[in-house]
């Protein structure tokens, strides 16, 4: 939990605080008088006894007792810094702009370590070193500029960058966003992003907090920590949308199972996010332009009224959004009628509704209140108002401010004549409103978030009879990939309905086999990773002579151990996978089975525990689910069973997080049944 | 073609210009003033003698011989003013801006006939009406502002929108884009984007034209038109970025057959566009980051340099870049080394190059030159630089707008602070320069940039020996469907190689076809549209009872005429369509077959006449691709034949182009043979 003192300081001393305000000590003291800290402000700094107006000590130990010191001097002299303010000054909160860290080198990280000791026991709270420092309501401890313009309902950013914030900050200026809070966590020594969300969970307030959260994120120690938090504050209404940088290739490793290659990081990142209701984004202007939807009213549904007075726009806004699972609905009906009545002559109502380049402020304020209280099958509006530059649009502006104040349906500002109009922009601006310059950009995101659906279930308690048995058969394994008849044994365990299966190591065990069998069968060689590759699968085998001369051929295969012989089963390939990695809890894969995992990638992710609800949210966003479906005349699968199947692999993997990789491929699925047919998992213990 | 009075008028009247410049004939005269025309000027105003300084004719008739006229009085006013300026004054360029012509009613659209009647006898170019009028190096013939930075290297921009091309004006200032010439056709009564193109196609001069055009369009009236003057001009090395609005769902129509469910006008846009060479944009941020892109020196391939100063954007960068098909590659080698030496301690040189928020202009100098001479894997660099607030930035951008002028390779300036350094990027703006704002929206747009391959080939010339038979075939259809058989034929003659058919379509026929028969066979029924929907599809039939018992129930589906038996081929089933639409040129669908086509919509798409080049470009883009060629064990299929089979289908096309609708589905394929086992094949004649 974050100090109070780091939050709300009564007094803050800035050690290496100067006049010049060209360094980080200048001018985040500046930024503290410029924007009017309210509590007792010091300086420490050698030579001076006056700073910016601010007394100076020259001594560190001559300094009262102070709440918080943000620390701006070379690293090699903080921790003493620390020391002397964390024993003998009772400060609890500690901002440390500096660099030369764990950043840095080995030396770095010895002096970041100390630190964080120093602090811990002292019971204080550290955010950096290496970042650019904290503004909250109350002050504005950051070196950088601009300060954003603050409101508590504006956004809480918390950012793994501090030039990133910077520049998130900078593009939001001009949107008009405003924010609550910004919390830059630099090399995140002792207080992460997970620790800062954390803390917004604990201390969230229903009707004083900020409701929506923005988050810039390099790397996420503590997954468990981050999940538990972002779904708190998502369930006690928040909105959280959230840029996890990193995630291509670089962080990829040649994994050796088909799931392995799948599941790259960044999946679970993804899944990450889905479990806990974040709308990811993947730049700053996405990131800002989503905060500034989720900054307004919540539309109610999708349909979306487009007002303008330029088709263009209208034309543009209408295709992205119809294609990206919005309606641009057509109006019809007698209110159209009346409506069109009060426009020029051109005009169109049918959506968008398009009130010509010589539409006028009040005939705005007229479509506005038609859409409001008239076209009840309208959600949202979406307003696009520029100026072709001959005159000023102050009335109009003037309509939408008082119309997104006063309206219960959400109305969205693009202001595309960023030129023309700027004055009339900025003061509308000025008013708190919330303005979009492309409409494609906005279309994009109000997608984004009107798509998100957060599927949240409370998950079934483990119930698995089996409990035991998994735990000893895991137990007793070692690392690496089992046999398929562990694996078999496994899923059995967790309920996962197998197709029958014999092994023959030589001719006696084939001849004994071969005593009880019905024809046909497969064949498939165990031993190597990729049976198929190898020519190691036989199907349709339907007699005792050809069942052992396949036997022999399959045999003389490198790496050959053995020979499984399953019933001939058919159905459609379906595929669940499972992986671990690190310290996240596992994720779960489905999709179509064979090529289609590997070729069209056409696969549904989602973290562990999964509920019913889920997995079957998990089936139907897959590309495929038409075909699961059943499609022109061909029977589908049984699609309850398939997410069962799913539940039961969610089950198993909680009860044993050993288990690294999992592969049930393929899975055959017909309208009733659902056959495991092969499996492979690997366990790795901690 | 474009009259050259309209483009270089030695005189210009604004007919109803005024005083008021709030007025489009006041604006406009206006900004023709403040932008220094150079010929001679005159107002047509029954009020007043001078208009803002300019002689002003209180009647037409008094009025001097004209080169120009921008027209800006009422539409009823217009014929008759045209009249006069047509047949007495010699006027050939006309510009009209009043609105209330075709787009208005019926009463317009024959004033608007009146009008383009009258210029087409005196040999005139009319622009308009309902536009803003046209702007390029030699006068501003628009009544809006702002008028962008003129610069005959600049982009030519053609927009089917007023107010889109303002707000696309608008927002080029902020990147510092430049125009050469800026044309909006409103109605496009007589010069459409078309006409506008082959303009531009037919002056265009290697060294003295713009390379870059811009299209904003929302109909393209003329498609063959179209193709020809963008094709031309990008064979001329011409760069050419579109958006074409109106592009979603609302054009479609539901299509009797799997491929014109899928080709709706879109597709054929998208179609035109690939075949033309044209890179298809969608929102107006997007279109002129490209052209930012296009306007620069093109780069020789695609590993980019990200040199940055701040670490967040950079990932960001690297993330979009290497997931869109561009490569940041890691640096290695003496050069790094000694690179690194010249940093400050904690820089990295391995791509990203971060030299640390404290890196100095000089720095930057080193890290470009190092990235132009010395790492050779290098073909265009990506500067990230902004600034925290804390000083200025003016000699990092000194050192950046030197480089871009001398490096051979393209530099990108990506400089994110907006407010901080603002006064910084105007002043790198004004030695012409281009700026980025958003490292995400940047680097999808150079991948979109970076990823056009225009695959233009000769196409064979037709050498179809059966030439004549199609025609005949053709001639003697009716439109509609034509039965299996007709269209058996048809594909025969184009040399696509059929499975054998025969037709039964009583017991008679049965049994005279059953003599020769070698099972297994596959009965089909031959009327209803969709046979397999109806049980009208059945496999492997494998003897003379099962043939009788089956065709006796075949022959009992609603609407069967006939029974089609073919021999049992298997294969993996491909899928060839074809569609024409309006004036369109055909276009010639491909993917795997079957639910792949309907379900995962994986289908490459190209327009008549398509070369063997093109059509390997067509199967190689599928995202089925790898199946196609083979994978896992599993054997692909003969590439080169398929490819060669669109080609045909191409020639069949373009010796029948009242083929409205065609589809060979499935096209089973081995890994030597393909053969076509179904097809329907629909005609529409003019």
């Amino acid at each position: 939990m974050l100090h109070p003192k780091l939050i709300h300081p009564e007094s803050i001393v800035v050690i290496g605080g100067s006049d010049n305000v060209q360094s980080p000590g200048g001018s985040v003291l500046k930024n503290l008088i410029d924007h009017k800290y309210p509590g007792q402000l010091y300086v420490v700094n050698p030579k001076q006894e006056i700073v910016q107006g601010v007394k100076s000590y020259k001594n560190l130990n001559e300094l009262p007792k102070v709440d918080l010191a943000i620390v701006a001097i070379a690293a090699k002299y903080i921790p003493e810094a620390i020391r002397i303010l964390a024993q003998q000054k009772e400060t609890k909160g500690f901002i440390v702009f500096s660099a030369g860290f764990s950043e840095k080198d080995e030396n770095g990280t010895k002096l970041e370590k100390e630190i964080v000791e120093l602090i811990n026991i002292a019971g204080g709270s550290l955010l950096g070193p290496n970042n650019i420092g904290l503004i909250n309501q109350y002050y504005t401890g950051v070196f950088t500029r601009p300060i954003p313009k603050l409101d508590k309902k504006g956004v809480d950013f918390i950012s793994g960058s501090g030039a990133t914030a910077v520049f998130i900050i900078e593009a939001a200026e001009s949107m008009g966003l405003t924010f609550s809070s910004v919390y830059t966590v630099g090399n995140s020594a002792q207080i992460g992003v997970e620790e800062v969300l954390e803390y917004l969970d604990q201390s969230f307030e229903e009707d004083k907090s900020s409701k929506v959260k923005l988050l810039y994120i390099e790397s996420i120690k503590d997954p468990l920590k981050f999940l538990e938090h972002t779904a708190s504050l998502i369930s006690k209404g928040c909105k959280i949308a959230a840029i996890k940088a990193g995630s291509s290739e670089a962080g990829n490793r040649a994994a050796s199972s088909h799931t392995g290659a799948i599941a790259n990081s960044d999946v679970f990142i993804d899944a990450l996010f889905k479990k806990a209701g974040i709308i990811r984004c993947y730049g700053r202007n996405e990131l800002i332009t989503v905060a500034g939807i989720l900054l307004q009213k919540g539309s109610k549904g999708k349909n979306i009224a487009i007002i303008t007075h330029a088709g263009g726009p209208a034309v543009m806004l209408t295709d992205v959004l119809s294609k990206n699972g919005l309606q641009v609905p057509s109006l019809k009906g007698t209110h159209c009628k009346t409506l069109l009545g009060e426009l020029f002559e051109g005009s169109s109502v049918t959506n968008p509704i398009d009130f010509l380049a010589t539409g006028t402020a009040q005939q705005l304020e007229t479509i506005i209140d038609y859409c409001e209280h008239k076209f009840d099958e309208i959600d949202a509006m979406a307003v696009i108002f520029g100026s072709p530059g001959l005159s000023s649009v102050y009335d109009a502006y003037e309509v939408l401010h008082n119309k997104i104040k006063t309206c219960k349906k959400p109305i969205y500002a693009i202001l595309p004549s960023v030129v023309n109009v700027k004055n009339e922009m900025d003061a509308f601006i000025k008013k708190g409103n919330i303005v979009f310059n492309d409409e494609v950009l906005f279309g994009k995101a109000l997608a984004k978030v009107s798509n998100y659906t957060i599927v949240q279930d409370k998950v079934q308690t483990l119930e698995l009879k089996s409990l035991k048995k998994v735990r000893k058969l895991i137990d007793a394994l070692p690392n690496g990939y089992m046999s398929s008849e562990t694996a078999f044994k496994l899923l059995d365990c967790a309920g996962v309905k197998m197709a029958a299966q014999k092994y023959a190591r030589n001719k006696t065990d084939l001849h004994k086999v071969s005593e009880t069998l019905k024809y046909p069968v497969v064949l498939k060689v165990e031993g190597p990773l990729h049976k198929s590759d190898v020519g190691g699968v036989i199907l349709n085998v339907s007699n005792e002579k050809e069942l052992h001369d396949h036997f022999d051929k399959l045999m003389q295969i490198d790496g050959a151990k053995s020979v499984l012989i399953q019933p001939m089963i058919s159905g459609m390939e379906i595929f669940i996978g499972a992986k671990k990695e690190g310290n996240y809890p596992s994720i779960v894969l489905c999709g179509l089975g064979g090529i289609f995992v590997e070729v069209l990638k056409d696969i549904s992710v989602n973290m562990v525990p999964i509920s019913n609800k889920e997995a079957l949210n998990m089936i139907s966003s897959l590309k495929a689910f038409p075909v699961l479906k059943g499609i022109r005349g061909k029977k589908g699968i049984n699609i309850q069973a398939l997410a069962e199947m799913i539940t039961k692999v969610s089950k198993l993997l909680i009860l044993a997080p050993e288990i690294s990789e999992l592969d049930i491929n393929p899975l055959l699925a017909s309208e009733n049944d659902l056959i495991a047919v092969d499996a492979r998992i690997c366990i790795k213990k901690a």
